[in-house]
């Protein structure tokens, strides 16, 4: 095996093999989306400097932006504490991150004025 | 049901009954952690403003900094294009959001030096 694919033996993956992935603007820390990897899409990754997901709906791997142009150049790459999260810092081409056209994909905002207390 | 509840209806929860949810410094877009929620822990940090999670490896509801004392205070809420993953935007009292008593769980730093391109 390829030594710089090792660490990723440490990543706990789900019953179906995959792991969440946040994608976060290197420049400003926005986040643009999260979606899934499996091994294949890690190496992939790694390999091409270029973000690869599985797509749970299409079940394939899914070169992020392939189609669109949209595709995500990996910036800095980490895990977290237990080893079921991966974080993805990137360039984001084109600036457009989601299927809608919009930079982020969390552009659905929840009212949060009938707290208790904040 | 209380309607300010009435957008959870909205969200795609997996098979357990659970969505992902990242925790954002609302201060500088530090991501601090990723963990998961159910329909009770959203609607118990939308009454008391402080992060409820759903404990996996416990299976329970978890107030996140009860013990430690190291609560979330929510400051925004999103949900993402497909309405599943949440992001929490919010003020992490003490600074420390890892059991590890890092600031963030994303301390693992994957050196990418071997990239193809960049």
């Amino acid at each position: 095996m390829n030594q710089d694919f090792l660490w990723i033996e440490q990543l706990k993956f789900n019953e179906q093999g995959l792991i969440p992935a946040i994608a976060q603007d290197y420049r400003d820390g926005a986040i643009l989306m999260m979606a899934w990897m499996n091994r294949e899409s890690i190496q992939q990754t790694l390999m091409t400097g270029e973000v690869y997901y599985w797509s749970r709906s299409r079940q394939e791997l899914w070169h992020k932006g392939a189609t669109s142009g949209h595709i995500q150049k990996v910036k800095e790459l980490y895990y977290d504490c237990d080893a079921d999260t991966l974080l993805l810092k990137i360039e984001q081409v084109g600036d457009i991150a989601c299927h809608t056209g919009k930079r982020s994909c969390f552009f659905n905002f929840v009212p949060l004025n009938y707290f208790h207390q904040i």
